[in-house]
């Protein structure tokens, strides 16, 4: 079976759940798997809509809850919807707003029928329900929207996993009900790192009829990369293999390698423009921090397999001058690279795919990328945590909260 | 008498100095009157060189002191001087760095020899001579340099005034004795804002031999406007009228389009860049403030007349939102405009003195620009110097300390 809005193209043989495809939207197709760059306030951090368009995105993920309260629904509304607002006449996708409600929302109350909480910029209260995070997201114009979830912090019980869980999903149904215009809905799988939850949760999100597209949420949350893969891959085993799979908030360049050959055919993450920021630069060995002293004096390019703008212009001891000065212009080429690397990554995933050589593409890849070291990571993801409770003790704590 | 390096090229009959022309540097040519773009860091805060090259800028200025201190003159010298490090094949100007060490470095201790002062990065102890000075922008390679100078605030006694002026004379001739390559050397009148002083310095300064420029400096430190033109025209009346004339720190839109008729050539100023970053956007009535409320659903550009990347593409509301939302890109945005307006004004001037046109334009633009309150504009200035003088008070308040 072909959707209309989803042709899986890839005919090789395969050993694995790497497919290519075309998801077509409102605002035009775009090929998968792809990567969406994070502009939740409608600016990808440190870039404009033509920046995004040279470096080859043609979707982005924006957010509904920082939209709603700030600059205000109405007002993109009267700019031609998020498009004309920001200027982009490609595909845009919207999180919901529930990941954000329960992260950076204070004095959050959630019943069965919707969260009512204190604006994290100005204190207003403010009530949204999932017919609301639906309406708000029409009204925003996205060609792919989400269904209104409940995610819970990696940790949690799991009575509160199937509390959380059960509301997801009533709230899921609730949403592809209120759901009538040609955008995609998405509804989101939840269930924690129990496989049992997530099984289940994947095969009743699966089961909402009027919804197009499957996207898996509640990851990324401090749980190690092992126990991610087996929740996507319990996720995307329980679902309807013609629906689009979107995982949110994953991204590094090996959980774009791994993640497409467990079945992904969308993903977002802050991480490429995030670490941009602060001078960490990916290359096919890995990341290099460009803060580095041994950078100092180096007149190579930061990446020379690379095409970006900043490759394409610049020294490793410029580009280290401009951090270690704090100069603007640091942040937005950090940026470029990353996200120009992430662009190229995804496209030779899709030839690969489309030449039946996926699986020896990732075999190279995941031999030569020295990823992030893990238990580094999983002690700052601790730290966040720590920090997050301090500042809002009601709230689970989350990663991916400045962007 | 033509020079080598500067044609004036404007041969209608005109009541004002307003002069037209021609500045050939090793790294090109560009028409006067011209407004130098400040790059202090080797950046123009927010730009990169291919962002200035699209807004018409053909010249930009740097610092020499704070690229002596980061990254260190032998890093940009492996890069192929300050040209090949930013990537930009236009000519560069710098500023010598006398102006910094006097309100920026710390433990300063002046001599008639040179200046010991301590970094305002890491404290490190650092001796400029004036040869030393000149040998930095030489190996910066920079088309254009400065003598090194002794500038003091506005409100020192004559006596200090002289004192620094003599020295700045002393230096200047130390500094055009030591210079040796095919850059332009501009020697600096300072006098403060005593008529007579200015009048000495400047003929002082006028009579070095080997010395391609005049530049105008300690001036825009918190003097009334009145007094900044009064001594602009002593210097530029007291001086051999053939060379090109440099007023440095100066450059709202007014001071551009006055200084124009006393005879100035080229200008620099962080103001465009700098109130552009705060949300402050030039037009041809005056600044306007973007975060203002009413322009909060105003799908209009900042400014109808303008053709640059940020009025063809943005809206009001849009930029408003992301200087409420402090995005990186409200930065840029707002200094592409800034600086765009300023390069079209300067292209307006150009053609309006080969057209014999000036007083004409400058009579329509004073009337319809409203320039930013005096009153206040004072106040601020005083405020800056109160802050300046607690933080370091062995060293006169000076305004310019972020650029």
């Amino acid at each position: 079976m072909t959707l209309p809005y989803f042709e899986i193209d890839n005919t090789k043989k395969k050993s694995t759940k790497a497919r290519s495809g075309k998801l077509i939207t409102p605002h035009g197709t775009i090929e998968t798997p792809a990567f969406l760059p994070v502009g939740t306030q409608a600016t990808v951090k440190g870039l404009s809509s033509q920046d995004l368009e040279k470096l080859g995105c043609n979707i982005i993920i924006s957010n509904a809850y920082h939209l709603y309260l700030r600059p205000g629904i109405s007002i993109i509304e009267k700019a031609g919807g998020l498009h004309g607002f920001m200027n982009w006449d490609h595909p845009i996708a919207t999180d919901s707003g529930g990941f954000q409600i329960a992260s950076l929302a204070q004095s959050t109350n959630i019943s069965d029928e919707a969260v009512t909480f204190r604006s994290h910029i100005d204190g207003s209260i403010h009530h949204i329900s999932p017919e609301i995070a639906i309406d708000i997201q029409q009204r925003l114009g996205a060609d792919i929207i989400m269904s209104f979830d409940h995610p819970v912090s990696f940790g949690s019980s799991s009575s509160e996993l199937r509390e959380a869980m059960n509301r997801t999903h009533n709230w899921a149904l609730r949403s592809a009900q209120s759901h009538q215009n040609d955008s995609l809905l998405y509804s989101i799988i939840q269930g924690g790192t129990f496989p049992s939850l997530r099984e289940e949760s994947a095969k009743f999100i699966d089961g909402i009829n009027n919804s197009q597209g499957i996207a898996i949420g509640g990851l990324s949350l401090g749980e190690p990369k092992s126990t991610l893969w087996e929740m996507v891959d319990i996720s995307v085993s329980s679902v309807n293999e013609n629906k689009p799979i979107h995982l949110l908030g994953v991204g590094s360049p090996e959980d774009l390698v791994i993640g497409v050959g467990l079945g992904i055919d969308t993903f977002d993450c802050v991480l490429p423009t995030r670490i941009g920021r602060k001078g960490s630069f990916y290359t096919k060995y890995g990341r290099i921090n460009i803060t580095n002293a041994k950078y100092k004096a180096d007149m190579n390019p930061v990446d020379e397999d690379c095409d970006c703008f900043t490759c394409s212009n610049f020294s490793r001891a410029y580009i280290r001058h401009l951090f270690k000065s704090q100069e603007l212009l640091a942040y937005t080429l950090g940026s470029i690279h990353n996200l120009r690397f992430i662009m190229n990554l995804m496209s030779t995933l899709r030839l690969s795919i489309k030449e039946g050589t996926y699986e020896e593409f990732r075999s190279i890849f995941l031999s030569e990328y020295q990823p992030a070291n893990e238990a580094k990571r999983t002690e700052q993801k601790k730290l966040w945590q720590v920090n997050k409770q301090t500042t809002n003790p009601l709230v689970p704590p989350f990663e991916n909260l400045e962007d």
